[in-house]
């Protein structure tokens, strides 16, 4: 048999559009060379227009899952998406402490559509007991001041970004889809202020999953050793793949194409 | 973009190791050129040694996902795995004949290892209402005399094939690792009898998800246009090549490498 590929845990929600959430991260995991493994933190119900529903699951429940894979199988990284409630955060910060090893957190606030995804004790959840324990958050600019909503509307990125390092994040990924510049800037912060800033083509679609892909990424290349500079570029550099050969299945937003390295048929 | 990869609509549990259920069929759909759609029908808590709990989803939530999905997309065929309950059969009974496309059922009445996944109402479900909707069904020996306990334990093979055609299948195709052949024989049956048998080497491991994977296969290229015959052997070469490629993460089973053929790091 081969090496065993390092394996990720994720925590996350069930999209079943297969777009955005634990399919997202299954795919991307797979494809860059990761064994994922998935706890579920929540169902939705769902198309590429928009989240009708979504369902928590109960906490004890998502204890379980994770307790079984922790038990069994050595994990390298972790990836957090969306938790269902607070009690979700305190599991994901307590198997990140036990297990040492790096957490990448999309603060999933709301869908990159805009639909609601989480209260203001979840928020405060992210803030005060996960972020001690993550390496790297990864929100975009509407999710970096939604977690903030006592900051001005106008405050600078990397004042958003230096809050999150207060908070006890190592490092920021602030993404710029959402900005109004002509490219799509990407910007890594750590404590010491700006490391590096990506610049990408504007894309003419909306994609549903990029972020969860973005987020999978980086805990992918982080697990198989790279360190975070070389990858969240290596990530940013998927991602950009996954986007320009995105299929577009529903009457929605498009849908990133993982496995765009297959050879297909 | 590229064309739309043709979608294939899943019923299916979480299993968080990604060795079975539609984390199994994600990967095995994307991996063979078609766009999963995922209806989660039940949570488990597992690892590779065997099963520790089975949550099975709210009818309405299951209704509510495929709800949304078959409104947005269209559907190529459907694939059926493990089901939560009887209610659950009824549903993906109805969106097989109001979607009018094939229908796989992997009938998982129990893990591959063993652990009991299903109770005497949903297998009279199955028999009766997934049944008469069912262009394939693929169960292993275990299964197939599992579905019919009134059946002698001697009962031969095409008997028990041809109860199953009885009670509506179109093709059933008995995998035979469980037999204590020195090869593994797949064997295929319609109405009219055997249409063929496969030989496959018979491989040292045990596998965690090899029948979620041939299922999830083979309607992929039933998605994809191929005939019965032709998707039934495609979908074997397929899985024979993701056993040989497996992992073995943790202490039990190994894991079907369903992306072997992407240029891994």
């Amino acid at each position: 048999m081969p090496p065993n590929p390092p394996a990720v845990l994720v925590f996350a929600a069930s999209d079943p559009v297969c777009g955005a959430g634990l399919q997202a991260d299954i795919l991307t995991l797979s494809a860059l060379g990761c064994q994922p493994l998935t706890v579920v933190t929540a169902l939705t119900a769902q198309d590429t227009t928009g989240v009708e529903a979504v369902l928590p699951v109960a906490a004890d429940f998502v204890r379980q899952q994770l307790h079984c894979l922790a038990a069994d199988i050595a994990i390298a990284a972790i990836k957090v998406g969306l938790l269902g409630n607070a009690d979700h955060a305190r599991i994901a910060a307590d198997a990140a402490m036990k297990l040492k090893v790096p957490l990448v957190l999309d603060p999933v606030l709301a869908s990159g559509r805009g639909d609601k995804l989480a209260d203001e004790s979840l928020r405060e959840a992210l803030l005060a007991i996960l972020l001690p324990h993550t390496e790297l958050i990864t929100p975009n600019i509407p999710e970096a001041y939604a977690l903030f909503p006592e900051m001005p509307p106008d405050a600078p990125l990397p004042q958003l970004a230096q809050r999150m390092i207060a908070r006890g994040a190592r490092h920021v990924l602030i993404t710029g889809a959402h900005a109004p510049t002509p490219e799509v800037i990407n910007t890594l912060y750590s404590a010491e202020g700006k490391i590096r800033a990506d610049h990408w083509p504007r894309l003419a679609n909306s994609y549903h999953g990029s972020g969860c892909t973005l987020a999978s990424a980086v805990a992918a290349f982080l697990a198989r050793g790279y360190d975070m500079e070389a990858a969240v570029y290596e990530a940013q550099c998927y991602v950009s793949q996954t986007l320009r050969h995105a299929h577009h299945p529903g009457r929605g937003q498009a849908i990133p194409n993982r496995l765009f390295a297959l050879p297909l048929p």
